[in-house]
């Protein structure tokens, strides 16, 4: 049993047959999990395996996942592991009309939220150029382990002119060269890719992922490169190498380049950092309406960043907005670089 | 108990206080492991940390740690571990003349082999064309937990012209800059680094090496970069970041190609090798004497590495040698290859 204001819910902690992880029971109503989507490396033969029907390419936000709905204290915000977000719930309502939840309150609204001021992501796609956006790619209804399907979403998009992320049309699993065109475009543009959707009953999901966004999620992490689990790397190396085979590029240069600087400056930039501060940490900033959401967010990272990973900076008034800055420690690279710095050795 | 040619033995498995991992009892002896020796990322202050007295610094040689030694049947080889090598054994007359054990049958001595026809590691120092070399860098006494002292190991080696490490001087520990030009001129070359040791009774150690070492190593591994330990990658770049801050050299373009080159080229020789053979995999050949040795290294390796990891191709004489090539197929990137290219998903 977990409580947000004083509201009581249990939370599934891990999938569980049928319920995604993150699914909420909350007085008489249960909100969904969003499943994982997993990542497709190789489109030739991976969409022939995974789609049995026609699909639809979404655009990919690099941003974090949100579920909202309208419960009986108001609209809510759920990160996708089932927690409250009181910084998502503070700002929803800045993209989210009322009179959606009003004339469909079993709404479960999907959506991604991304930009430069917010508080969990190091990235933020570059079309974002301050504060956060908000990208609808689904809707759930209470108590109901499924999505609507693409009609659907679309007629209630367009009822209330939502924002949502770009579709760029219906594809076949036999069209792996078209879905390439279409990802070497994002790529340049330093998009990230494309979830791709089938359309039918089983509503079939994956994700493809462009060059340049593994290289941004490389180039980002690189800074705690010791904090994060330890097939990231690889992981994307491996996607950025299996892209450039199926989309018949060869690697140059420049990309090797890119790659290795990915790599090398986080680790360049932990150093000077710890030098001057003594730790390696990232600097959030965000934007709320109202100043106890922003003690909430703080009071809900500090439980799960214990032991001084959370800090606060400054929770200010600008305009008539709220500013929380506060900066996240890495523990763990912190500790190495101290460590390794002064002198200790490494066994392997 | 473990056997070797109807020989048992006991083998230390792990470090067990001042009995370091791969100690063996051998009927009434006993053959100290090599203790482990640590990697220091910072000389400055990591040399004042760990010498109270002046150390010799010897070059680190990239290949793999035996001790040889006199038993009842002969000489035999042990690796780090503790196993007889039965290549190691074969071979190690090649360079250790009988005379040494007859006039120091207590004498066990600790050496790198290496190479580009050595059994174990797919890289080999620049400066060895073919077959295999074999450095000594101490010695031990039968039944001791301890090193022959630099002095007593020149005498021996002086006295039966052995062929052992280079060694380039003695150094205090407020000398980091003097190290520093050391290892730039060993980097220069392509040559692996050094490892430092106290010249006093507790005879204190410690690792460092050149960034193009750490290139090199992460050159060779990204070929089975899913079957590595996930930290392998994460702390060699970590090396290579902190050494160029203590030489004082800011990281070029060139540095950021090879890095990214390193780490991609594997990645794509790997999905060439699964598209063409169905695996990942290395091929190892290594030369010797007796036929019965290259039996008894395959069946050692197939214990080591079962489920058809590997795979023997041919044993041929040349000249008076048993030439023996096997391949070594990396199970984990092979297996993941195999589900990446046929679509399979990832789930993160």
């Amino acid at each position: 049993m977990e409580s947000y204001f004083g509201q009581k819910y249990l939370r599934v902690q891990d999938d569980l047959k049928h319920i995604p992880r993150g699914t909420i029971l909350l007085e008489d109503q249960i909100i969904s999990g969003y499943p994982h989507v997993g990542r497709i490396l190789t489109l030739n033969p991976g969409l022939s395996q995974h789609f049995q029907a026609p699909f639809i390419a979404e655009e990919k936000i690099d941003g974090y996942n949100v579920r909202i709905f309208q419960s009986e204290s108001g609209i809510k915000a759920l990160s996708r592991g089932g927690f409250f977000c009181p910084f998502s719930t503070d700002r929803a309502g800045d993209f989210i009309p009322d009179a959606l939840f009003k004339k469909y309150p079993d709404l479960i609204v999907c959506a991604e939220i991304a930009g430069p001021e917010n508080p969990y992501n190091l990235e933020a796609p570059p079309f974002i150029k301050s504060d956060i956006h908000l990208y609808i790619f689904d809707f759930m209804r209470k108590g109901k382990f499924e999505f609507l399907s693409q009609d659907e979403k679309k007629e209630i998009i367009e009822e209330f002119d939502l924002s949502s992320v770009n579709t760029f049309g219906i594809f076949n699993a036999d069209q792996p060269q078209k879905i390439i065109e279409l990802t070497e475009r994002l790529d340049k543009e330093n998009r990230e890719g494309l979830v791709l959707k089938e359309i039918s009953k089983r509503n079939h999901r994956a994700k493809f992922v462009t060059p340049n966004s593994s290289l941004e999620d490389i180039r980002t992490t690189s800074l705690f490169m010791h904090d994060v689990e330890n097939e990231y790397f690889v992981n994307r190396i491996s996607q950025i190498g299996l892209y450039m085979k199926e989309a018949g590029r060869i690697p140059d240069d420049e990309l090797y380049r890119q790659l290795g600087k990915a790599l090398l400056d986080g680790e360049l930039n932990a150093y000077e950092m710890y030098l001057k501060e003594g730790r390696v940490k990232h600097t959030f900033r965000c934007r709320f309406h109202g100043k106890n959401s922003a003690y909430a967010l703080i009071e809900q990272l500090n439980a799960r960043h214990p032991h001084g990973g959370i800090q606060k900076r400054s929770l200010e008034k600008e305009d008539d907005m709220w500013v929380l800055e506060f900066d996240r420690v890495f523990a763990k690279t912190t500790g190495l670089f101290g460590y390794f710095i002064g002198g200790g050795l490494l066994f392997d």
